[in-house]
């Protein structure tokens, strides 16, 4: 509570979401949130959807492109991302019945993400909402609800809401394998190694080496590709610094050209298959003289050694510090950026 | 043919490869190839895939993007774009048996995409190749194949084998509509429209404009996000200027913050739904005092007005040639970019 008295303080909002996660972690894992998420789980592995849509803005697609490489590796149903302007703009009413539509909103309050699930429900799709306002009108659209329990975030920026939305999928998606049962014993470490994560000052350090960096990109492959573009736009909404966020392979193909010495890399390095696809990339950065700073179990700003399909909720942790830790340096105020708004109301 | 005379003078591939986009259109729209195509699609239409998976990277990507608003809003089927880490990096097996797995690569090379190709045909997937390369391995692993028959491309960065990738798309797309039969009359334009647009000098002119830019942001809603991305990545391929793009609806939500006076906007406004919504989008940056270029039929950069669904075959090509001058005049060689590949290996 004695973050309060730190409003007022630029990026002091965004510094109290950030810390926060641990708890957030944690209240998610209490029974009272589990066994919701296996409730929705079961009813799902009941219905046998045959692939699952994905619909979200913002920082929450960052979420939603993790939940699909969880439903494609976890659960072995193909998973995409759905523009919903193909719905909303175009009057598109593509036949759902057989999919899973999950929205992802932390206000749950864009029209366009609502009007997503309404459609999707109205042709027979099983729907469900991963929000932080269960009372929203995304969580009234759809048959199914799930609360991220973040509470209020203070900063406009999102973080907290974030890694939220990540657990609860990660929460539901191991329980749709567990046909409706508790997640895995290991997703109970989860709040103690983000406070461990969240204990090391390596971040704001590092936030030195960008003060005057015109441009940066961010890569990473397979689960910690979300993790990259999350990144990105952390940084673009609190330094209004530009940052390109490529997944490795396509790093490859072409923007590779734009990474001279003077645009510096962050690489999203896990310490299994995605990690090992990055070598290559790495090499041929490294053969670039380009400027690398590495995350991950084995990175510069190190973070502990988990699966690499829950480092995504500890990999964020440093890379937040990171953007708040520059808009500070750079003179910007965090907590209010320019032009930023919580909620589109964009049709 | 005099055009090979020009070879060795920077950016002469790129400018060739431009200029050939007309005849481009024509080859693919004579019978041979509208056949072809046509019996593709009569087989889809016959097996009536439930949903649409399309994977591709890099420009195809965009390509790919188009494909998935096309299936949702022309065929009624959801689709998405897969990652293809999912299948080759955490060896995921979703089951692809209702689906349409759609590959889309110029070259047809790309081992991953293959892979996930060859896999998706062995889970029962109906599969097909979108290539400009008949004989290579994506379109071997797949069970159908559409020659997109763009011929040679001489410069690295990809201008007529998108524009026919697109095209061979939406062939393909309006002849499933018809239940394997010919595309609609209207498309026997595009050819002539085509060249009407690159007769045009305005684009070349607007590259003065961005000669000192340190970065850009390119925009567009519904069809027109596929040329925003495609410009973008042109840009970053042969200026190496970064730039971003933006749905209209995720620039409203936060990266708006960027655009401040100093920062172009290039955006993408059709005469149809999609450009209507954009309207708040621009008035937005209106407010901003953000520095637009509008492309499309009543922009800045005009284009014959055409239905929205064809416009992206007219829309990029202004924006290929403001590339191509604006790498010219920044003093670079857009037909051999530092560190670009032709074919990525990854996997």
């Amino acid at each position: 509570m004695g973050r309060e008295d730190m409003v007022g303080t630029p990026g002091a909002g965004m510094a109290a979401d950030i810390a926060e996660q641990p708890e957030v972690y944690a209240r998610l894992l209490e029974p009272a949130h589990t066994e919701a998420i296996a409730h929705a789980a079961a009813v799902i592995a009941e219905r046998r959807p045959r692939h699952v849509v994905l619909t979200a803005r913002g920082t929450s697609d960052h979420a939603a492109l993790y939940g699909a490489y969880l439903a494609e590796i976890r659960l072995g149903l193909p998973a995409g991302l759905a523009s919903p302007s193909a719905v909303t703009v175009y009057g598109a009413r593509p036949d759902l019945s057989h999919a899973l539509v999950i929205g992802v909103s932390q206000s749950g309050g864009s029209p366009d993400l609502t009007e997503v699930v309404r459609v999707a429900r109205e042709s027979g799709a099983l729907t469900l909402a991963i929000t932080n306002n269960p009372d929203s009108p995304l969580a009234a659209a759809a048959e199914l609800s799930v609360d991220v329990v973040a509470g209020h975030e203070r900063a406009v920026a999102a973080t907290k809401t974030y890694t939220a939305e990540l657990l609860a999928l990660l929460l539901l998606v191991e329980s749709v394998r567990a046909g409706g049962g508790q997640p895995p014993a290991e997703l109970a470490a989860l709040p103690d190694l983000a406070a461990r994560v969240l204990a090391d000052p390596a971040a704001e350090a590092a936030a030195g080496r960008y003060r005057f960096a015109a441009r940066l990109v961010t890569t990473g492959r397979g689960y910690a590709y979300a993790t990259a573009r999350e990144a990105a736009l952390k940084l673009m909404e609190t330094s209004y610094l530009p940052a390109l966020a490529f997944s490795g392979a396509d790093l490859l193909h072409g923007p590779l050209a734009m990474t001279d010495p003077d645009v510096p890399v962050l690489a999203v390095v896990g310490s299994g298959p995605g990690g090992a696809a990055m070598a290559d990339v790495l090499a041929r950065l490294r053969e670039r003289k380009a400027d690398v700073l590495t995350v991950g179990a084995k990175g510069e700003l190190a973070v502990p050694d988990v699966d690499e399909r829950l480092a995504p909720l500890l990999d964020i942790l440093p890379l937040q510090r990171l953007a708040l830790a520059l808009a500070l340096a750079r003179g910007e105020d965090p907590d209010a950026p320019r032009g930023l708004k919580k909620v589109t109301s964009t049709l």
